[in-house]
């Protein structure tokens, strides 16, 4: 148990990673990642994102540790295939190297089938898997988990212990009697269905107003979509005139962005607000 | 803000010890800190502590960084005296080198006026003082604090932010309340005269069953205080016999320890238990 799933990708890189070696991430990718390998003296390789998910092509043999987000990768959303999760469980077999598989985002999945997550088709070899309940619950509460190989089990428990002790025992035990009597449960199931109304709507809006000038991205799933809109210019900066804050995906990016891409969120924000954004967006 | 006082020591650790460098601990010592630093790469020079508090005399002028418990010295108890204490902040402007006031037992003072702590004495140059609510609250809440030299509030920002984004923020918000509406001032008021009775029947009940048989040092504050037994033998292996637990000293000390020194903690125990103990540990 750790501290949100920060805590578990700063325990990997302290336990994992050595000045000089060489982690992978995801481009674009999750900046909370990157920031920290790189304050770990670590070396960078960007590997692209593709429909498939990460792509494998670009991975160097001296890659180490290889960040990722198969479920709803972020912040693109796309899901990452059945055959490229095989291949890269094979190639850090082949090497030896580690792949931290962050399934920040997995609960809410809106049509498909859900994939098995990586750990379970490696059966844990080579995989450490993160998880946390800030995305399910909320951000305030910061309980997160890893579940690593046997081997590494003690490393982690000392590490953690060195860090700050253990988690909060309060919050660990309100959640525990909260997963056990059902609640997390339910409260996905209905969420499930709030956010899928709330997806639905703004797709809908999407398409009504923006039709083929907005490329959709990553909505099968999780709390948010992506969304490039076509011959549009500055977007974001007029938007915000209006009263509409857009989420550009420049910062997710190591070197050339695309431009008028954005992160639409919509689990917070009533089918009302999220008719009206796109509404005032398109004028 | 920060999860308990181990987080501030690895905080500091991560950002003011490079491989290699030298810090300082005192002999006998906080485990807590000196693992930590050696984790981190330090290497560590063990000062003695004396009457005064943690001695100057064998501080090397490489030394980054002294960790120190001023208020109640761990696991001594001993006070440092004032003169020490303007000794200790000359020294660290002199040579340019921070001192961590590790005050985690402050709040509870039995006898003779409290010491203003260095990092007011010093006007917080070179000083970065940590205080933790674990020891007056309890220790499932993991809520420590850091006051850092102004310019290092933002490295120490990020470098949290990095670590874990921030420490929980529903404790925080009730401890918060709890002082606002003066609960944690009553509640230490009433804890200090609680423990002060329990400190008084455990001196007490040494003084009669062993007189002069039994030092004792670190007894004007906090929870617990240190006794040396003389001419005991083996004292904990027959004390745990006749069902009283003792607690040596043992493993704060680097090399040669203290037989039969031994942590006598009274806040969680009842008069009679005390009593009780001190007359099975005689016999």
């Amino acid at each position: 148990m750790v501290n949100g799933s920060q805590q578990a990708l700063d325990l990997c890189a302290r336990l994992l990673l050595d000045p000089g070696d060489e982690a992978a991430v995801e481009e674009p990718g999750y900046p909370g990642a990157k920031q920290l390998f790189l304050a770990h003296g670590a070396k960078l390789r960007a590997l692209p994102v593709t429909d498939s998910g990460i792509a494998i092509d670009g991975v160097s043999a001296l890659t180490k540790l290889v960040h990722m987000t198969p479920s709803h990768q972020f912040p693109t959303g796309v899901s990452m295939s059945l055959a490229r999760r095989l291949e890269w469980i094979e190639w850090a077999r082949t090497h030896g190297a580690v792949l931290l598989e962050d399934d920040y985002d997995s609960e809410y999945r809106y049509s498909g089938p859900p994939l098995p997550a990586m750990h379970s088709l490696a059966d844990g070899a080579g995989i450490i898997y993160i998880g946390t309940f800030s995305n399910v619950m909320f951000r305030g509460l910061r309980i997160g988990y890893l579940v690593v190989p046997k081997e590494l089990i003690e490393p982690f428990r000392i590490a953690k212990w060195m860090a700050d002790r253990h988690s909060p025992l309060v919050e660990q035990a309100a959640l525990a009697d909260f997963l056990h009597d059902g609640h997390l449960e339910r409260h996905i199931r209905r969420m499930r269905r709030l956010y899928k109304r709330r997806r639905d709507v703004l797709l809908e809006a999407l398409d009504r107003h923006f039709g083929r000038r907005a490329i959709v991205r990553g909505d099968a799933a999780g709390l948010h979509m992506t969304v490039r809109f076509s011959g549009a210019g500055d977007l974001q900066a007029r938007a915000e005139r209006h009263g509409v804050g857009l989420s550009s995906t420049d910062i997710y990016y190591f070197s050339r962005s695309v431009p008028n891409e954005f992160i639409l969120g919509f689990s917070a924000e009533t089918e009302r607000n999220l008719r009206e954004g796109i509404r005032t967006l398109v004028r």
